[in-house]
């Protein structure tokens, strides 16, 4: 393997910052990783063998991981995007896709931040890791924590879903319940790493779960023939995601490696229950304002204040999109919609999205032709609580030998089917 | 594409039996599909990009589909085979493999077995499907179905993992709840049948659900380089892994792609609350005599009664392997030690597998130095109510701004991590 990584780069304030030793922040801010470009550009051929073998570290030469040996990987193979051919349908839209993040290890797209982070990590001498998490982060955290053999500790809000706390348990992480949300986590995390030095891998606070992250937009690229789609809808937490795919969009560029140079129109999609990022681009501000008394099913979208905001509103303004917090009332019709129609269990947060999208549509800012990728960020079956808010038929039980009167049964489905 | 299926056969009378039109049983056995493999020899490269391009459908030349247009699919990629190096260790194995079907579509093996079996009755004509299921195989046929646009009937156990129940409605299909077995799900099914003329897909009452398993095979013997591992250990309820791997073997032996033709020895694995081929297998009989008051956390094992148990006999013996039932106790602790030493997150029903395999290579059966791969059929988030089994620490909860007594709190997790 080529290894192309120069520095660390602060985009608040522009300085530079050494790469081949351990970073956190930089005045409170992200750090970013930079990679030689033109030497990728002179010494790595995009479509060789190599860059089709369809998994996130196919794409290792534009990944901050010197040494293979240091991989910690369940096999993060490249998500599929699926046509949502029925439900286009339904709104009018010729070319709707679904980017299944969900198929990914520990069911989230947490896992290609996790598996970069703690690969680094591990190549740095890691052997203590935490985080502060609404879920997912934790579980995929645990998990590569565990395959490498580190320490880890998962500090949560008490109402997280509880597949996600099982799951972190299940691996073997110390997890830790905080009646509050995911700053006062974080503010205990900080605590307790005075005694344990762990290292954090809270939400770009380090700088490689940001490169995982963007190997989702690598993909995307890689998926419509080197070029990106029209529109891209991501639901907005703390926000990697976006900044992620921006980032792949920028660094193909200037590799040269994009066939159609255009960049996507980025809309990050949240709930009306948290949105301070969508109301900070409505302000036309670049840092976002702590949202008060956050609260939505989607727990992913529970970040009420993000390290990396004007990184999101830059990108976001930027591709000539935007940012929308649109009903919390929508998400569990969205999850049955897209279940009913397309057979996909879509997460909380996606259902945003795809409110979003009517709404986008509606204002004439998406056009019907335009080629449209929601992300569905993870697996719907880890979100018991949100699935059981999820409008349905009453469910009739029988015992053995129960004479059934069928047809009232039918009557009843086909009743609830139109709610 | 090529089309080499040729007819149904019969293996429990060798009848042979028309594939171009809708079939289910005969005398009340299973019906297997079978093709013209010397033309697929002749006709078909193995190692076209074809064949690599990983994903299930990628091996349609060996399978039923006629008209690519009626594949039902959300993209059923390659699952990983990952090593477990550090559990391998501690067991003294030095080639142990997980093949991780958790990353599926709706998380379960059971998606390959409906992708196929949904795509070929849509090409058949069918519009309404139902199935008496444990859960994985209910939730993956109303994915498939909505997928497809056909109405679903899903009959299942009341104690059925609460997920399952709730995964199916998600995706729009019709759930009916039954104080009782799988049995009498099927029971009750049969009865609305007469009035609904649903196609039934219960395990091994249509031919195509075997053809999908049997993609684990043809992907295990690509995986190794078109040979098999000396030892597969398969969790085993309705058994169609099983009967599909060792189908995949046959034929690839049959059309001569292997570079090694040794078969693996297959080990079914299942719960002493449900070992109905273990018992069958042990006494030396063909077929199992149905278990009574089945009951194990690993809800896809408690199949009392297969209709595959013949079939399944004959591939054990014929490969050499054998069939085990293990304490049902050992599940929940090899599930937390997966976890933890390789941050997979194994399903109840997998965790058998584990506990056989111990004690085969105790008992001389399995050589430490072979090559053992275990199926993990289903991703462990499905089962809340088997994750909360599983041992763990207590989980400390504070407020913001609590004291923390740090070290305690350290040396509390440290006594569990020794459970």
């Amino acid at each position: 393997m080529g290894q192309f990584l120069t520095h660390l780069e602060s985009p608040w304030d522009g300085s530079r910052h050494e790469a081949r030793t351990l970073q956190t922040t930089h005045a409170g801010r992200p750090l970013v990783a930079r990679y030689d470009l033109e030497r990728i550009a002179r010494e790595v051929e995009r479509d060789s063998t190599y860059y089709n073998a369809g998994c996130l570290w196919s794409f290792r030469d534009l990944l901050p991981v010197q040494d293979d040996r240091n991989i910690v990987s369940f096999g993060e193979l490249a998500t599929p995007t699926l046509q949502l051919a029925r439900l286009g349908e339904q709104l009018g839209l010729e070319n709707l896709f679904l980017k299944d993040e969900s198929r990914l290890p520990t069911g989230s797209f947490k896992s290609r931040g996790m598996s970069v982070a703690i690969s680094r990590a591990k190549e740095l001498g890691v052997t203590r890791v935490a985080v502060p998490t609404q879920g997912n982060a934790g579980g995929a955290m645990a998990a590569y924590a565990a395959r490498a053999g580190m320490e880890a500790w998962v500090f949560l809000p008490s109402d997280t879903p509880e597949v996600n706390k099982l799951e972190c348990e299940l691996a073997g992480a110390r997890v830790v319940e905080v009646d509050g949300l995911i700053g006062d986590c974080a503010a205990l995390l900080r605590e307790g790493q005075k005694l344990f030095s762990w290292f954090d891998l809270s939400t770009l606070r380090e700088p490689y779960r940001l490169e995982g992250k963007k190997t989702m937009g690598l993909e995307l690229a890689q998926h419509f023939g080197w070029r990106f789609p029209e529109v891209v809808l991501y639901p907005t937490g703390g926000g990697t995601g976006l900044i992620g795919i921006w980032k792949a969009w920028e660094e193909l560029s200037g590799i040269g490696w994009l066939e159609d140079p255009r960049a996507p129109r980025l809309y990050a999609c949240q709930s009306d229950g948290c949105a301070p990022i969508a109301r900070a681009f409505e302000r036309g501000e670049r840092t976002a304002e702590p949202w008060q008394g956050a609260q939505t099913l989607a727990s992913g979208l529970r970040v009420p204040s993000a390290i990396g905001d004007f990184l999101m509103v830059d990108a976001l303004r930027a591709s000539g999109g935007s940012a929308l917090g649109v009903p919390e009332a929508s998400i569990t019709g969205w999850m049955r919609r897209v279940g009913e129609l397309e057979g996909v269990a879509i997460c909380p947060e996606t259902a945003v999205c795809f409110e979003a999208l009517v709404r986008l549509v509606a204002q004439g800012r998406i056009q019907r032709h335009e080629e449209i990728v929601i992300f569905n960020t993870g697996a719907a079956f880890k979100y018991v609580e949100a699935l059981r808010a999820v409008p349905r038929a009453e469910r009739p039980r029988f015992r053995p030998g129960d004479s059934v009167d069928w047809r009232a049964l039918a009557a009843q489905f086909e009743r609830s089917a139109r709610l």
